[in-house]
């Protein structure tokens, strides 16, 4: 789909279409749609961008508390989001071996205790000995930075997303 | 449950038992977290409100269309949250005669044509006669008034659906 055919989506098959580019966040799509016509993929991602930034703190936290712990109960228990579900296939969340995923619980665990909400990364860019690594390394960070770093992997996660209902010039570039 | 267990719930289950108190916007439950502990049932009502109140004007449009149709292909198609379904079934949404079914497609097309959002009201405070009466005349709005009346709605429909989770001196006070 080009931006011109973006634009010229209703409300009801914009917010179906891109209700899920922020993970059960359908209000980000739906709020942005009043930003039409967007003149671009960039200009597209940037509103949504624009709306989660001007959110309050708590709102944030909010985003990220709509995410799914990777290789966790919403995976093994076939809960998981399609674009979800396929993102951690891809970064082989569902094969780990038992030590792996022994550390993977522990520390998603220890990080959710620490901040109150879930450790978030864009498994699409990353394997699953960086994902482990970051995760250890990240739940030692203070809060307000793992929100704010939290944020930018939604965003990340949010442009693969766009990336692949939207053609443009833009949206091959990462 | 009890204000008390309320508050002692991690995010996962705070977000898994309240997501849908506002239709499709787990975000605003998950937000709202942040705000523990909450004094009674009240706080909590007014900790969501208050978040609603803080969004920009797009947000609180996108609100509005994460809502189906009153009487709408979400019904007839079975693809309706659960909240949703019972609440459109006790306002007789799932069995309008051919004379009201036509009246409430055309009244809603012309409502979402002219607003860009849903017509968004609490069924469960009303009946399909009131509610296809409400529908003809909030048609005839201005955009900012039928935006701020859908926000009241929603609100009417979080305290209703709130209520059937929390128990506590406010709860059943309407």
């Amino acid at each position: 789909m080009d931006i011109a055919a973006v634009n010229a989506l209703p409300y009801e098959d914009f917010v179906y279409i891109f209700g899920n580019v922020v993970e059960k966040c359908p209000i980000i799509t739906a709020a942005v749609w009043s930003r039409r016509p967007f003149v671009n993929f960039t200009a597209l991602e940037a509103a949504i961008s624009e709306f989660i930034d001007g959110l309050p703190e708590s709102g944030k936290e909010g985003i990220l508390r709509c995410h799914p712990d990777l290789a966790g109960r919403d995976l093994h228990g076939g809960t998981l989001t399609r674009e979800s579900r396929e993102e951690q296939a891809g970064a082989g969340m569902d094969a780990l071996n038992s030590v792996e995923a022994s550390n993977m619980a522990r520390l998603n665990e220890e990080y959710k205790e620490r901040f109150g909400f879930p450790f978030v990364i864009c498994a699409r860019m990353t394997d699953k000995v960086n994902i482990l690594r970051q995760l250890s390394e990240r739940c030692r960070n203070e809060r307000a930075v793992e929100r704010a770093r939290g944020i930018e992997e939604v965003k990340k996660i949010c442009r693969v997303r766009l990336q692949a209902l939207v053609v443009g010039e833009a949206s091959n570039k990462l």
